[in-house]
């Protein structure tokens, strides 16, 4: 019989204990929690703000009594592990309840700690109520607090998942919600010009969204921000980030990485060859830029704990890093992403040379009236046409495009692949040729010479400098909202009117979302013309990623009307 | 300048000449439709029967004009070609509307003629109003009649594709819909043990669903059936497949292949090398079992002709060969497969040894509303792991995990590539475990020889054999319906009742769906039992696989209830 013990019972705990348990029945296992639940969904926590969960004991999947009737693991909780004896292996546990604090050995042992709301020092903190979110108990606590709260005005700091998440669900509660963000977008894992769609949704939808601008201090019930703005705030969310929960795992001397999380090996082991560690306190290594960082996702977690149990029973584990995927729920937008994104490439300095297709294709047969525009963005390496990342955002079914892509990635695919994949169709579901067949047949016809493109980020310099637009759109959606400047020769006609293009200057061809214009460079590269590019995503992809900063920049438009479909 | 003549301007025809203009403006194109409309949705057809597509118009994506002006494409409806003079490439072609013909030479041709109705000699077949589905002509045709016909019974014959999704359509428009199989089963893409869900929600939904009956004869409004039976029908829908159009290909001397449909080679091209064929009327190779077969989708078809048009402009094609993908909507379900069945490997006899996965896991976090049951079936070789195919049904997103599916297959990803897949979670749209991720952790349990088990369709056998069944669901789960003769003993009480188990026979242990099943085999063999089976999918499983057999054969059912949540 082996005692295994496990610091922490939610994700990565619960599912290591269960699966420690298959393995063997003789072994005790005892996972302690220091909160007064094990296995409860984190990631649903945000949902139950708007009712969408509709009660706070629904968020706890699993008793202390069930894991020991159904597994015979003695989950107990309210205990917080609060020092590590790595020489004689043999943890020093506090109840939290009664402060009473007691000692338990072990001959393994998985640290899964998670990671904890950063909270920095905000001048004036304590004149606001101030709510971090990371359990059950503090879902409940801000639930019961702005309810009950005569006036509604909530404030939620940092764009990130949980942030974004929390605004949504507190409007869609009826409350007055505020999103502030100190970078120039949210959501990093979407790019600059993607995310731009997801601000877009959540200003139309009526939070009060504020980027590039920080929190200075709190003063009663009011946020006060750099640019001199006031916010009032009955309360406070504070999601600016997650820190790895290592303070217990320093304190035993156990090796942290260079990201400031617990350092493992390829078998989830830390420097101490009896003790493993899983989940978001741990860095693991990424498959596509070869370094390590912070991963705080359920899936990897679930899928770490599932190894480090595999490889206490002698088992072998198999860890080809990771990439990272993820989805999220933006009101009526769906945001899903996997691999490498721009933002990763500049942030992180790497000397990776990709090219980008931006595509806005129907997610469905046009004529089906479940068919929805779907934003895609696809980043691979140049020259190779390696897969590098991509990103989706639309109403309809991204995350399943974005799972696929992920696929590729793990498997080293090219853009070659994507075209070559056979994907489901039917008309209620999609279009025969899928949107990632379709990007890989645009990045095979860039890699191999047969077009330029501009991306649609660049129109507004265009605009400024004057240069020749043509847009090939027919006259009627010209006249519904067009780039200013932009001259009108529709596809229908071009073949005609050729002699009005210019033959000394360069040519960027536009229309809705690239396609019509994309024939259109291909038609006048035949003909002869030398400088023509193809404008991605067409004036759709350039309205979404205008609107919002034309609006919180109180700029001129560089459309006359916009038009989103 | 080229000459290059297209037959038949659907799926691949279209696409085939879009994509040669894109290459060349000097080209001639010519693309010739014996009917009157180019480019129209084939796949939308069965949706304008219930309003979905609410006119026939919007049926038609393109019209010659707009070929005309968009992309100088001259195509030529009601221009039947009806010979190819193959030495003088030259063609004869038949206005259908004035009965002339004339001549038009082609440097190269492409054959996209597509697939039509079969219509066997039935007896009496003037007894009845007979209606077959090919073209925007049919459907409109058999809506008009069934919506002006006094009596609305309708009986469609063939319960492929086409034949489901117009028995759909036509009894969400409310008529009184017969659905005719000759098989035991409809769909075959789906395996007989899933397809019980679909027949389910078809009988369930009011559709009068016969398998393995036979028509034989008409009589005045009148299907008569080998059983006996006779079905009053004001309109008969015949869709028991299709057949290559290949007349023409025949008597101009190309090859057919041994399928009965046009030979191609890597290029699609025909035996003569000026002629290529595409889309339904040729056959493509399975890159799973390494033959010919026929493959009647718009993807694959899209595909072939873009690949033509590059290789007519001198570029490589990329020729892999198929899987096969396909979805389908029956009702509020959705069912997607790709890659081999267990249909597919006994109709082919293909000696692959293979082992199947059946799991019907949430395909979202369980406390979320969103969240519904998915019949999951994965389909992998032995011993090596590699993955041949996957079946997916439910009222979710299947089409999603069957794409990721078809993307690993399409790689010859085994069943540890799916374990690591790191695939998009967020409560509204999925699980931080996804079944895709869990098939590969059960199939990777099997191939380790952890443990065994039955398929859920054994187990009326075991009923009829008195063998002993353990349940290891909770109290009232059993309660709310169990297997005739299966002992209840839940899975929070086993470790303390163990002594009941017989310790001289085989043990099935059995719960809802195979999870806690699977936790009581590894505890019992953990314990020394040596003859222990999980049964597949559990409950859910065994109850959509009996039902409407139960019904259909009016046999005894081998529950005392079903439950199928």
């Amino acid at each position: 019989m082996r005692k295994i013990a496990i610091i922490g019972g939610v994700a990565g705990g619960a599912s290591a204990a269960a699966r420690l348990r298959r393995h063997s029945e003789e072994d005790k296992i005892i996972m302690f929690e220091k909160g007064p639940h094990v296995s409860f969904s984190n990631c649903c926590l945000p949902y139950h703000l708007s009712g969408v969960v509709d009660s706070a004991e629904k968020l706890v999947l699993m008793s202390p009594e069930k894991f020991a009737a159904q597994y015979n693991i003695d989950a107990r909780v309210n205990n917080e592990v609060i020092d590590i004896d790595r020489k004689n292996k043999e943890l020093t546990i506090k109840n939290t309840l009664n402060g009473e604090t007691y000692k338990e050995s072990y001959d393994k042992l998985i640290l899964s700690m998670g990671a904890k709301p950063i909270v920095p020092k905000f001048k004036g903190i304590e004149n606001v109520n101030l709510f971090t979110i990371r359990n059950v108990v503090d879902i409940d606590k801000l639930n019961k607090f702005i309810k009950n709260s005569e006036k509604k005005n909530v404030v939620v700091i940092g764009g990130g998942f949980i942030g974004v998440e929390t605004a949504e669900n507190l409007k869609e509660a009826g409350y007055n919600v505020t999103l502030i963000e100190a970078a120039n977008q949210i959501l990093k894992v979407f790019d600059y010009d993607m995310v731009q769609i997801l601000h877009k949704e959540i200003y139309d939808k009526g939070v009060n969204l504020i980027v590039e601008d920080k929190v200075i201090e709190f003063q009663k019930d009011c946020v006060v921000l750099e640019s001199g703005k006031k916010i009032e705030a009955q309360a406070v969310v504070l999601a600016i980030g997650v820190a790895p929960e290592v303070d217990l795992a320093r304190k035993a001397g156990i090796e942290l990485g260079k990201t400031g999380a617990i350092k493992v090996d390829q078998n989830y082991l830390t420097s101490d060859r009896d003790i493993y560690a899983v989940g978001d306190a741990i860095e693991v290594y990424n498959a596509l830029y070869n370094d390590y960082f912070k991963l705080a996702l359920a899936g990897p977690a679930q899928k770490q704990a599932r190894g480090v149990a595999d490889h206490i029973n002698g088992m072998r584990i198999d860890n080809r890093g990771y990439i990272g995927s993820s989805v999220i729920k933006v009101f009526s937008y769906n945001g899903a992403a996997t691999g490498l994104t721009e933002n990763i490439i500049k942030e992180k300095n790497l000397s990776i040379d990709y090219e980008t297709v931006e595509a806005i294709p129907s997610d469905g047969v046009k004529l089906m009236p479940t068919s929805k525009s779907m934003h895609f963005k696809l980043i691979y390496e140049v020259p190779t046409g390696r897969v590098l990342g991509a990103q989706a955002i639309g109403k309809g079914n991204v995350s399943k495009r974005i799972d696929v892509i992920a696929t590729v990635i793990k498997f080293g695919g090219t853009v070659d692949d994507l075209k070559d994949l056979e994907l489901c169709y039917a008309p209620p579901f999609g279009t025969a040729k899928d949107v990632v067949n379709f990007s890989g047949y645009i990045a095979t016809n860039l890699l191999s010479g047969s077009y330029k493109q501009l991306h649609f980020s660049k129109v507004r310099e265009l605009v400024e400098n004057g240069e020749y637009i043509v847009d090939v759109r027919e006259k009627n959606e010209y006249a519904a909202g067009h780039i200013n400047g932009a001259v009108n020769i529709p596809l229908s006609e071009i073949r005609d009117r050729i002699a009005e293009l210019p033959t000394d200057r360069k040519i960027y061809v536009q229309c809705k979302s690239g396609q019509r214009s994309y024939n259109v460079c291909l038609l006048l590269q035949n003909l002869g013309f030398k400088e023509v590019y193809n404008v991605t995503a067409g004036f759709m992809g350039i309205c979404y990623y205008e609107y919002f900063n034309d609006i919180r920049l109180n700029r001129k438009p560089i459309m006359n009307k916009y038009n989103f479909n």
